[in-house]
């Protein structure tokens, strides 16, 4: 499973990332589509799921991706019925399907106090860390990585869309058995938004570091879920925007 | 209403985009959520409900913003009842609400084969034209500008999420009664996906340059659109990946 394609322009022969949809099925009915780079689907509808509050930390029975097919079905029950909502998401998109905004927000446990703690240093330089094959091919990927408190390289996941990335991560994590992620870093080649803050507080993960910018959301639910939230990483420097006692 | 607003990180104030949920109303009753950046969000709704389908062409009685609720209202009757669906969107999502993988495609009318025409050159210098004050501030903010066939700008958004952008972009044209967009070009700040080739399309808009990548979804819609797309316009160089016929 390939995230880039031959394309051809100008005469040239050129890669760009993939974009395809993909529909997540919940015990055969439709519950989502997202607009996905194929691969690692069950690892992301496992995320997607989690992130929205549908399942908790317990594994369910194996996920099974129709790659054919763009689709993947997960073994429910879900923890409560989404009812007349679809969730229906884009290669971007990560707060699709609610009912009102005040159900933007996902109920996330407690972020472990004053751990891990981690060097400014560390936080910086780990953007530098990410393995991103596919955007060095095709400069059309967002990545996501995990790393433990020590800086060591977990997982990396590349998707057209940045909310992707981080649910494959995610999910990769509930396949391991290691959600709550205490005691681990996300980090993400991109911005900071609302969803993004909200998707790592969710899967327990009390330090997120980006290479862009923070929006002012973002930094709100940050302070408000006691997250560390980082931003502008570039190597020298790094900008810590909220939870600032988990930083030496 | 500011685009952004001030953080204090580090001991040091620092200017983030801001972001905050948008519900737009359509009749009194809720349609969408989306992830924004405040200001200009009749325009927003207007885009947002035309790249969907669910306005034509003719201008509505006019949105009223209220931004206090963050909240916009529109006047239907809407072409089609989107029924039990709800749409509702991210800071960077566009194709929210759909029922199933085939309504991910929005039908558009044909664009006008041929024109304008435009020399590769100004396809390439076009993101320069650009104004981004917002951006040259916090760093997050995606932009779409709108311009003449001679290069000449007519409007520029920013939000932080790119279809917001140019959601509002078209939502202005909309307003000036200048959809379809025959004889604009429409260009952005970042990448181009499915989502924004598929809005382009919708509004009637010839051409699509971006600073960034295509994805696979994208080159395919513009292909069987009959659209020009062209990516990585850097200044001294681009890249046309699809209605080469427009390009001198």
């Amino acid at each position: 499973m390939r995230g880039h394609t031959a394309v051809v322009h100008d005469g040239v022969r050129d890669d760009v990332a993939v974009e395809e949809p993909l529909e997540i099925r919940v015990d055969g009915a439709p519950l989502a589509v997202t607009m996905r780079t194929p691969g690692h689907d069950e690892e992301l509808a496992l995320g997607f799921l989690l992130g929205e509050g549908l399942i908790g930390e317990a594994r369910p029975a194996g996920p099974t991706a129709d790659f054919a097919a763009n689709a993947v079905e997960v073994a429910g029950p879900l923890r409560f019925d989404p009812g007349a909502r679809s969730f229906y998401t884009s290669s971007s998109c990560g707060v699709c399907g609610k009912g009102a905004i005040e159900q933007v927000r996902v109920h996330a446990a407690a972020l472990p106090a004053g751990r891990p703690r981690v060097a400014r240093g560390l936080l910086a330089a780990l953007p530098g860390r990410l393995r991103q094959p596919g955007f060095e091919r095709t400069g059309g990927l967002h990545a996501t990585g995990l790393f433990d408190a020590a800086g060591g390289l977990r997982w990396v996941r590349e998707d057209v869309g940045r909310h992707n990335a981080m649910d494959k991560v995610v999910g990769r994590a509930l396949l391991d058995g290691d959600v709550p992620l205490h005691d681990h870093i996300l980090c993400v080649s991109g911005r900071l938004s609302f969803e993004l803050v909200q998707k790592a507080a969710v899967a327990g993960a009390p330090v997120l570091v980006g290479v862009s910018a923070p929006t002012s959301l973002a930094v709100a639910l940050a302070c408000e879920a006691g997250l560390t939230l980082a931003g502008f990483a570039r190597g020298e420097r790094v900008n810590v925007y909220a939870g600032e006692d988990r930083v030496d």
